[in-house]
C-alpha cells in the first residue's frame, strides 16, 4: 500500500493534522512502509566467523569476571542492519558464551527461553531447576522459559559455546520477566541428568508415572551428538537424498522443543548442497562440523566450525557442502506457525513446505 | 539483570571493545534493560475520546478522498508512549475508519489481521473474499489474514468503526505481505452474508458437509449485536455477578476467532465494576453503550460511548460503570498463550486466570 | 480370511486339538468368520412405526408405575437380527420414553451416555445434575455419561420421546456403571437452564470465567427446536442444495455433543432426496415432521412423524421426501473416528466423507 | 438397576407384551443386568503357561501348513468365561503364533490392529506394506490397522511368538475390513527397517521432509529391546521406586502407538512388586524374562517367561517378583479413554490415574 497525493487546500490539511497529532492521532494516508508487497526486514545476511568468536571469548574471559551482577559472559551477535540492536536477527538473541576454568556463571531465571548448542569442547555443566546436564561438542542443551539455570565449570580449560535466546519476541510482547536464583546449586553435577534417565530412554519410549509434564516445552533437557549423529546417518541412509535435516523435538507429545524456536540439523555430504529455501521469520545457523559454503540471499559465505550466520525473513539460502558438513539451526517457526503466517518456500523444487508442516504439529 | 562495574585496565577494556565492534558484537554485560524484574513497557494507559474521534473523522471525510492508492480514510490511535510509532500498544493498531456516503474503500488483502467494531451507524458492507457482511452498531466483523477485503457505503450517509489490527506483531516477525484487490466486488451487498449462513446457525449447530475450514480463524465473519446482547443478559442471570464477560470464538472449533487477537465484550451494571485484572500483552478497549469510568494503572479516565482506551502490558485495568455500561475489548492474548508467556493476575480476588485459560482452548 | 482344508492325519491332529482345547486355545485356521471382506453385521435394516410406539407407549402407561426400582417406563427397539439383544443396532440402544402426566422417573445415572429427541408434546423438565431442562418438540436433551438425570411431568398431559444410549458400547467395554441419585431433585423446573444461559448464548459466544468445562462431551445439554429450525433453513438457503444436514455440536470447544454418539438432523425439501451414503458403524433415525421414504440397503420404508429406523453399518440409506421432511439421526461415528475405523462412500457422488471428517474435529 | 415387581393384571400385561414383541419391542423393567453398579465382566483371570504354549505351537508346526487359505499358524486364547468366543479378554484377541523354518505366512491386510511381542527367539522378517521388521527377543512390532504383512522365516529354526489383536472391538463395532495380498513381498528381507531409519533416530530427533505420517498411529513399526531395556534400566534409576513402567509411543507425535491398544512393559527388581491396580477395560500381560508371581483379582499365578495372562476389567492385579521380573502389557486403554470411560483406581496408594493420563496424550 503506497501512500498518495490528493489534493485539498493544504492550510485545511494542515489544520486537520495539528488537531490528530494534538489527539494522538496519525492519518495512515501519510504513513508509507506499513504494508508491503513481500516482508522488508532490516536484518542482513551475515556471518560471524568462529575463529574470531572464540579468539574474542577468550579475551574476554581473561579481562571480564563473571559473578553476581554480571551474571554472563556473552557476546552478542549484532545484525549490523538492525541499527545497534544487539540481535542476530529481528527475533533473536545470538551470542557466544565464554566460562573459564573453575568459573562459575550464577543462577537465575527469566521468561525468554534459551538453548546451548556446543561446537566444542566439553565439561560445564549447566544446572536447570536442579538437573545438572553436561555440555559436550555437538550437545543442544535446553533451558526453557522461567527455569532457573546456571553453568558451572568444574574443570581447568575454558569452553565456549552458541546461546540462542526469544528475547526480541518476548521483548517485543513486553512479557519479560527475570529473577535471580539461589546460588549454589552446584555439587550437583558428575551423573547423567534425571531429565534424560525420564525421558531419554529412546525413540517413543516414555515413562508411565513420571513428572508433569511442563506445558508448551519439552520435557527432554539435553539432545546428545551420539544419537543425533546416529539418526542423521541412518536418516541419510534412508532418503537417498543429497542431504537430511532432523528436528529436535519433545519426545513425549511431539512439537517443538521451546514454544518460540525450532531446531533443526542438516548433514550435507561432500560436495552436495541443500535446496534453496525461503520462509518468513528469522533464522540462525550454526556451523557444527565441515567447511563449505553457506549461500543467504546474494551473499556467499565461507563456513567453517564455529561461524554463526544470520538468515532474515524471507530470504534464500542453501548450504553447500565442501567436505562433509553438520549444520545447526534454529528459527522462530513456531511463532509464525501458531501465528498463521508461517509461508516456505523450496526455490530448488518449487514446492512449499506442507510435509514439514505436518511434522511437526503434535497438538495441532 | 542489571549492568555492573568491574577492573580491568581501561585501555585493555576499550582495545576489546573496539575489536568486539569491529565484528558487529556487544558484550552483554555492558548492556542494561534486556532482562527486567517485570515488563517495562514505553505504552502509557492512554484514552482517546470518541466525540473527538467522530469530530475529525467528519473532517477527514471532508478533506481526503478514499480510492485506489490511498485506499482507506483511517486515523490511527498512536500511544504517546511509543515515540511517534502509529500504535495504541506495542502489538496493535487502533484506528477509527471513516467512510463518507456512496464510497468505495477499494479491496486489497494482507497478512496482517483486522476486525471491526461498531460502536454507532449501520449501513456500510465490508465484502470479504467476495462475501458481503452488513455493519451495524455492536457488530464485530472480522477480515481475517490475507482474505481480499473491501468497504462499501451505498447509503446516503457517513459511517464510523474502529479497527484493530495486529500489525505490530507481524511486523517484527518480518511477516507482512500485501496484495491490492480486485476491483468491482460490490454489488453484492444485500443478503445476509454466507458467512453466517453457514455457520451462525446456533450454539452448536454446524454444518455437515460445509466448505473447508480455514485454518486458523473463525469461519464465521460477523457476530451480530443482537446476539451479544442476548448472551450477555443470560450470563449475568446465571452467573449472579457484578459482571458478565463474553469471549468471541470460533463456533466450530472453538478457539479465538484469529490467531493473534482475543475478542471480548463485558457488560457492567450501573454502579457495578469489573475485578481489577492484569495479564501480559497489551488491550485496547472500546465503550458501546453507557458511561462511567475506567482506570488503567494509576490513571482513572471517563468513560463514553466510542472512546478508545490503551491498556499498556502488566497494567490493571477494571471499568466502573456509572449507568450499565457495555465495554468491547480486544488483546493479543492468543499470541502470550501460544508462546507460553501468558501471566494473569485478579487483584481483587488475589485469583489468576485458570478458567480463562481453560475456556480458551479449542482441542486442549 | 477363509477357513481351509489341510491333510494331517485325523487322529494326530484330534489329538493337537484336545490338548488345545485343555488348555483353553482354539486354532485359528478352524474359525470361520472372524475377518471378513466387508462388515457382515447381524442387524437387519428395521422400522418401527411412530403410531405404534406411541399407542404401546400410552399402554404401557397404563399398566406399569415408573418409581424407585423400576425407574423408566421405556420400551426398547429389538433389532430382529441382534437374536433377542434389546438393541437397535450393535452399538446403540434406540427406545421410547413415556411419562404419564404428574409423574417423576426418580434420579440416578450411569456411565452410558444418553440422549433425548422429542416428536411431539412438550412440558416434561428433565433434571441434570440439578439443572432443570424442559423438553418440548425438536428438542435435543442430553444426560451425558455419570450425570444424574430424572425426568418430571409437572402437568396432566403424557408426553413421549426418543431414548438413545450407547449402551452396547459401554457394555462391551465392561465399563457399566450404576448409581441410584438421590431423591427431590424436583422444584427446580420452571426457568431456562443454567446450561443453555452459560453456552447457548449464540454461535461462538462463550463465557470468560464460566464453570469448568467437562471432559470429553459438550457443557451445552439443551439444543432448542427454533435455532435448528433456523440454522436448517438458513444452510438450504446458502448451499443451494437439494438437502442440508446440520451436526450438533459442543458450542465451546467444537467436537461432538458426547464421545460416543454423534447427532445430525437432516431437512429434505418436497420432491428432493439425501444422497444414499454408508459408513462403518451403526445409525438410527427418528422423523420429526413430514413424510416421504427412507431407503435401507435393499427396503423401502414408509416414513411418518416418531418413526425410528435402524442402519445397520456398511448399508446403504437415503431419504426421500414427500413432503418436506426433518430427521433426526444418531450415529456411533466418533467412536469408529477416534479409533481410526470410520469409512464413508457417499454412492450418489462417489465421494468420500473428507469434509465431514473436517468438520467434526475439536483439536484435530 | 433392578428389575421389578408390579401390579396389573397379568393377562393385560401379557397382552402389552405380545403386543410388544410383535413390534420388536422389549420392555426395560423386564430386562436385568442391563446397567450394574460396577463392570460384571464374564472373562476370569487366567494363565496360559509358556512352556505348554511352545509345546502346542511345535506340535501345531508339525501336522499344520501355512500357507494361501490358512495364512496363520496361530493358536488363539481363550477366556474360558467367554463361552467358547477365541479372545482372551472381551476386548483383545491373543494368541501365539508359530512359524517354521523357510516358511512364509502369506501377505494380507485387515482393519483389526495387531501386535506382535517376542519372548525369544529371532530371525523372522514381517514385512509390513514392504518394509522388512526382523523380529528378536523383546522386540514389538506393530502391523497396524490396514497394512499388509506377511511373515518370513528365512532360517532354518522355528520362532514363536505373541499376537494381540483388537479384533473383538473391530468387530462389535462391525468394522471389519480383510483383504489378501499380493504374495512375494519376500526378498526385502535383510536391512533394518525404512521406518527406524525415518523415526528411530532417538528421543526427539524426527525427520523433516519425511514421508507423510500416518493418521491414528506411530509411524514407527519396530520397538527394539536393546532400547528398551536400557530405558527401564535408567527410568528405575531415576525414579528410586520399587519398580518401572515404560510405555511404547508414537516417537513423533507423541500417544499411543495404536489407537486401540496401549503397550507398555515393567521391571520389578528381585523381591519388588507392583503397586496393585485397577481399571476398566481388559489388559493381556506376557512374562519376558525371570519369574515370580502374577496376581489378578483372587488368584495368584506362577509367572515364567512365555506365559500370557489375562486381566478383565476392574479387576486388581500385581506383579511381585521372585527374580527380576520384565513383563510386557497390552489393554485397551485408549479405546476407554477417547471415549471418557476410564476409571482407574491404585489400590496400594489408594490414588488415581491423573499423571498417567497426562503422559498419554499427543494433542492433549
Amino acid at each position: 500500500m503506497t501512500t498518495r497525493q490528493f489534493s485539498a487546500a493544504d492550510h485545511e490539511l494542515d489544520g486537520l493534522y495539528a488537531q490528530l497529532a494534538e489527539q494522538s492521532l496519525q492519518p495512515l494516508w501519510e504513513l508509507s512502509g506499513l504494508l508491503t508487497e513481500e516482508p522488508r526486514t532490516r536484518a542482513i545476511p551475515f556471518r560471524w566467523p568462529g575463529r574470531e568468536l572464540r579468539e574474542l571469548g577468550r579475551r574476554a574471559g581473561d579481562l571480564v569476571p563473571v559473578d553476581r551482577g554480571g551474571d554472563r559472559r556473552v557476546l552478542a551477535c549484532c545484525n549490523p542492519g538492525l541499527g545497534g540492536a544487539p540481535y542476530a536477527v529481528p527475533t533473536l538473541w545470538a551470542a557466544v558464551q565464554h566460562l573459564r576454568g573453575n568459573e562459575v556463571a550464577p543462577a537465575h531465571r527469566h521468561t525468554p527461553s534459551a538453548l546451548r548448542f556446543v561446537v566444542e569442547g566439553e565439561g560445564v555443566w549447566t544446572v536447570v531447576d536442579g538437573d545438572p546436564l553436561h555440555m559436550g561438542a555437538g550437545d543442544l542443551i535446553l533451558t526453557p522459559s522461567w527455569t532457573f539455570h546456571e553453568h558451572h565449570n568444574p574443570g581447568d580449560r575454558p569452553m565456549i559455546w552458541l546461546d540462542v535466546l526469544d528475547l526480541p519476541i518476548v521483548s517485543a510482547l513486553d512479557a519479560v520477566f527475570f529473577e535471580e536464583g539461589p546460588d549454589g546449586q552446584d555439587g550437583r553435577t558428575g551423573s547423567r541428568s534425571a531429565s534424560e534417565r525420564w525421558f531419554g530412554g529412546g525413540p517413543g519410549l516414555v515413562p508411565v508415572d513420571g513428572p508433569a509434564l511442563p506445558e508448551h516445552r519439552s520435557p527432554l533437557l539435553a539432545y546428545r551428538w551420539a544419537d543425533t549423529d546416529r539418526a542423521l546417518a541412518a536418516l541419510l541412509d534412508v532418503t537417498g537424498s543429497r542431504y537430511a535435516t532432523l528436528r529436535y523435538s519433545d519426545p513425549v507429545r511431539g512439537g517443538d522443543v521451546m514454544p518460540t524456536m525450532r531446531c533443526e540439523i542438516s548433514r550435507v555430504p561432500a560436495g552436495m548442497a541443500t535446496d534453496t529455501l525461503r520462509q518468513t521469520g528469522g533464522r540462525v545457523l550454526c556451523v557444527l562440523h565441515g567447511s563449505g559454503e553457506i549461500r543467504i540471499g546474494a551473499r556467499r559465505f565461507a563456513a567453517e566450525p564455529g561461524d554463526i550466520f544470520a538468515v532474515p525473513s524471507w530470504t534464500p539460502w542453501a548450504v553447500h557442502a565442501g567436505t562433509e558438513i553438520d549444520v545447526f539451526s534454529t528459527s522462530d517457526a513456531p511463532v509464525l506457525e501458531a501465528l498463521g503466517l508461517m509461508r516456505t518456500q523450496n526455490l530448488t523444487t518449487g514446492g512449499n513446505g506442507g510435509v514439514t508442516a505436518q511434522l511437526t504439529g503434535a497438538g495441532e
